[in-house]
């Protein structure tokens, strides 16, 4: 469901999926704590709003904490909205199909591990481009590992997309969050995994990214419309490509120093010209167009047994590797390489 | 699910909806009568494959005609596949939906009077242009219209968009059908609804119609794989848009004259460059570079009795002509004014 308006539906849709004595979860981002989007939730009953607490990105252990939670204090529950950014959306994806799957979240890091469907879940985007809204994917950082619970299972089973819950998003995060889907615009076109589907999905992403990020001249409620249909069609462009080098170092980054998605690959992508030379150009006009600031610096005094920590972690996304480098990716990215290539983030 | 190749996976799609001894049933379209594609069905158990008689387009005779048969046959069915060309994807979820809904499926045409999900249903499309693989509609002609079940219950479940499937159509009805996409875009683009979903959506569905009947100088593997997503795009573009003109006349020929969807489209969009120039002026480029002839005349020795039987079929699609022209289009297009575009068709 999209448009501007289409959240006040929000009640209508949950309807049908209520069960019995069994509550609807509002997970929302604690962005929101003591803002009017939390008066405007189609609180009945015994449901229950939580604050999603996204100063980290979702962790194995808070998303087990929650799903433990949820099944102590009420058994079943009819459903899980999320409401807010991609970290958000990820924690919401993750704690429904907790409901359903015994063990740890952890278990479920990798691709087709996850055994049940999830319980009912909506996901209802605040901030646009992680794509994590439509992806089969929800990104945890777990004790050995940053990686999603990539499944079929994964999807929510019904977004809202309301451009107008976006309206309020500092600057500088949409910016980062925006630049999440132009770069996974960059990599998959420029990737060798890569059918028609994912093509025409990404073109148009990568147009929509230009069209606010560089060729309008101020950020107007088109400028809204237009991201939130970027990251819903970056996210479907995932669908049958990958991402590439940036989110590969980026999860490095982003496990060893908690640094997040979004501002993680703009300090990646702006040091990476040798892999994706016109992406990497276009990008850095974004940024001083945008008047943006991206870290530099941040892997500075970091000792030996931390860059093998994020070498470690970088160099097991394999499927980003042999997309964005082919086959003989490993010749080409040695561990060498990839350190000289953190010290200058 | 898209890709080539993709139609190898339908045993293992269908296999978690297969219900004890209640079968699957294959509606395929009777062009594939001898036709390798039918020793490909993964027919198990008691399943049956049924030809779709696609002669004329779908009637709401025909659907109850298969449905009561079903329904006496095997009390109940697992699911149904439509395979083949826009006709036979709009029967298949006709079908479906009256075995889970009482009376005749002509007491449906119109807009949510569908009470009661269908059964499973899964389309895989044998030629690209309609958007019937993911509309909510199913254009059926009735007693006394031609008009869709439009409901939430009527996409199908699942969509299998295996381009090679498509490498055998006739290059005339490839062109019609691939118009039929081209004409919606025209029509949604610069209908009065639109919003920013539908506007993704249908400019890249024209993008690649233009690609591939314009810019390429032949057909190849990727005309068909995109000729696909244009016609994936498309649909999706009207969800959240309208077709117009072009459609509503064409819907008063197809009523009187049996004319089918594709075709009477480019018979109609050949005359109206009153309301859409520079799409009309480059659909007849299209025409020219492919080939194609769009017949002529077909209206000449038309009674009083049935123009008037097209206008009233024509000008009942309410929300095409107020897409199209506005809340006064009553007062645009007469029937004396339609009427004259009938008799030059």
């Amino acid at each position: 469901m999209y448009g501007r308006g289409s959240f006040e539906q929000l009640d209508e849709i949950l309807a049908p999926h209520r069960k019995e004595n069994a509550p609807m979860i509002f997970l929302v981002d604690h962005f929101f704590e003591g803002k009017p989007l939390l008066g405007r939730l189609p609180v009945r009953a015994n449901d229950k709003v939580f604050s999603a607490d996204v100063t980290y990105e979702p962790k194995t252990t808070y998303v087990d904490e929650l799903a433990n939670h949820l099944k102590e204090s009420y058994g079943k529950v009819s459903g899980i909205i999320g409401i807010g950014g991609g970290s958000t959306m990820d924690l919401a994806k993750a704690v429904s199909l907790m409901m359903n799957n015994p063990g740890s979240s952890a278990d479920y890091q990798g691709w087709d591990l996850v055994k049940n469907p999830g319980v009912y879940k909506v996901g209802i985007p605040t901030l646009s481009g992680t794509g994590a809204e439509v992806s089969r994917t929800t990104v945890l950082t777990g004790p050995t590992k940053k990686l999603g619970m990539n499944s079929d299972f994964t999807p929510f089973d019904q977004i809202v997309l309301d451009p107008a819950l976006t309206v309020n998003a500092p600057a500088n995060q949409r910016f980062y969050t925006g630049m999440d889907c132009y770069i996974h615009c960059i990599e998959s076109l420029e990737g060798t995994y890569l059918n028609e589907f994912s093509k025409s999905y990404g073109e148009k992403a990568l147009q929509l990214c230009r069209e606010v990020f560089l060729n309008k001249t101020c950020w107007d409620e088109e400028s809204d419309d237009q991201l939130m249909m970027a990251s819903y069609a970056g996210g479907m462009s995932i669908a049958y490509s990958q991402v590439g080098v940036a989110h590969a170092v980026s999860y490095g980054l982003s496990y060893l120093l908690g640094t997040k998605h979004g501002v993680g690959n703009c300090i990646v992508m702006n040091q990476i010209e040798e892999f994706y030379p016109k992406g990497v150009a276009e990008f850095k006009r974004m940024v001083e167009k945008n008047k943006i600031d991206i870290p530099e610096g941040i892997c500075k005094g970091l000792s030996d047994e931390e860059f093998e920590k994020m070498i470690n972690v970088s160099l097991g996304m394999k499927p980003l590797w042999e997309n964005a480098l082919g086959k003989d990716w490993e010749k080409i990215m040695t561990r060498d390489k990839l350190r000289a290539l953190f010290e200058k983030l």
